[in-house]
């Protein structure tokens, strides 16, 4: 078996090999520019790991594995600018580098690219079921995400499923990819991409709880971000639930669209009652919950032992919880 | 062999019976809105026509036919929000009755839809390898048009390939799809999607005719527009050519982006220029070459005389040249 640090090193030399030199350049600049940006290659690598643990030929998940890549990516320009976010990987978006017609098309022609990648493996069909299907509900969570912000009574049970879609089974597909290009039964198919699911989830979800309360010099960037922006995540829903009605009520303010408050004391509000409520210990047992439906599903996957580590070691890593 | 006419009516029907009850509503909206809007249906209609040309299935062409029509509005929605053009089919376009993110994500999300229609057929992967071809050159046209908006040194040669990947391509796809799905040979195919490249730039340089010198009554709306807009299209590059230096300095100042001049008097100046020079009847030689060449094309198609006419009489009402 392949270790976590050879895969990625092979993926990378992969991506290096790959020809991008397509005209015109207009078209190609803005996507060469995004997908060779350092990354974990998070999808790639959850795409080979499962291959690799049903001893599958590697070579055959190169390209599905890069097809994830690109279509992730090809998400992340259209979703910059709907969300007018400026900096993704510490650079500017393509939209803001370049402009929002740019972004269009450059995001549009990424698709393109990324079905003639993932059709370059022996089941070329089941691939691109796999990809179109997961193109198709990530819209759907894009398009659930947008209707949430204008949204004063979405529940805990839309959040988590919009999560999923938009999140969740684009890891799960990654897996899934790998599971088939390796010739997996569909039984064992259908565990890792319950396996993924399950990851995405928590993975999504310990996002939430890192947005209020990671060490800032670990994250990356100032932490209260979805509070700022009045983000309805677990951490907003849970503690609704929780709160006394007194707290509700101070929480609506709080999140109200017409507050006018400063940020740091906004922040600095809400996380006392997120405090007060335990909000955080209850978010961190629903992700320990999701945790342990990824093992099960995992343990029920019918090769050895033995193989399941690395991707177990992988999935820990991913929610930081090898430390 | 069926009618126009009775093909018509079969897509159309077709059509009213797909299922597209998906949620969420908002981003299924503007998809429905658009894709059941009145229109030709021409690329339906060509891909239907080139399987009953081979005696195929129909049944096996809808999907396909339904493929290639959604896909073609999803490049119309994400144009127009980069033409910022307010109405099509006489109708606000997407983006103008909702707005830019709404248009973007319903764009990318008729994508998915698209792929899953064309899979509807037996040779699903050939299908899907047709449609994702021509996705990326539609967007590789789209990119050059918007490239020539700031060049001032476009040569006819570019211009011709910026159309043939702008609208040609998918035109020639869509017969070639027909051809396909019927079973046709590889040379067959071939073929006809010549016939589909020839059709599509006679198409297209039509209408570069007909928007500087259609009867306003029929066209449907004022001519000149592309005039207006400093287009470069066959007509301005032939009459660039044709010109003596005076006149080429007179077209010069005339498509200058600093230009100030009332719009019908820039259209008169311009076009008394054009007819000086004959650009009309050398464009229209043009279109005629085009046009000879898809008729060999659809002589060489290894198919009865007789099951042809109805093809070429659709091409020849398709460019007006039926009266």
């Amino acid at each position: 078996m392949e270790t976590i640090q050879s895969l990625k090193e092979r993926f990378t030399a992969f991506m290096d090999s790959v020809n991008m030199d397509y005209t015109p350049k207009e078209l190609y600049a803005p996507i060469i520019y995004t997908l060779y940006q350092k990354g974990k290659r998070l999808r790639p690598m959850l795409c080979l790991l499962a291959c690799d643990l049903f001893d599958g030929n590697i070579e055959d998940a190169l390209y599905p594995a890069l097809a994830l890549e690109t279509f992730h990516n090809s998400t992340l320009i259209h979703d910059d600018i709907m969300d007018q976010a400026s900096i993704r990987r510490g650079m500017p978006t393509v939209y803001k580098k370049w402009n929002t017609n740019a972004a269009i098309l450059s995001g549009d022609a990424m698709l393109p690219l990324a079905f003639a990648f993932v059709m370059r493996t022996p089941n070329a069909i089941g691939a691109v079921k796999l990809l179109n299907q997961v193109h198709r509900e990530v819209c759907e969570g894009q398009q659930y995400d947008m209707n949430f912000e204008t949204r004063e009574d979405v529940t805990i049970a839309e959040y988590l499923e919009m999560i999923r879609l938009k999140t969740a089974v684009l890891l799960a597909t990654s897996i899934r990819m790998g599971a088939l290009v390796a010739g997996a039964s569909e039984e064992d198919q259908k565990r890792l991409y319950d396996f993924g699911i399950a990851i995405g989830m928590a993975f999504q979800l310990q996002d939430d709880v890192l947005d209020c309360y990671a060490d800032e010099a670990v994250f990356g960037k100032k932490t209260g971000g979805d509070i700022v922006e009045n983000k309805k995540t677990l951490m907003v829903l849970k503690s609704m639930e929780l709160a006394s009605s007194e707290d509700r009520e101070a929480l609506r303010s709080l999140f109200s669209p017409s507050l006018s408050m400063d940020p740091d004391v906004k922040i600095r509000s809400v996380k006392a009652i997120y405090d007060r409520l335990h909000v955080k210990e209850a978010v961190e047992q629903t992700i320990t919950q999701y945790f342990r439906e990824a093992d099960a599903c995992l343990d029920a996957v019918d090769v050895a032992e033995d193989r399941k580590g690395i991707l177990r070691e992988y999935a820990l890593r991913l929610l930081g919880r090898d430390k």
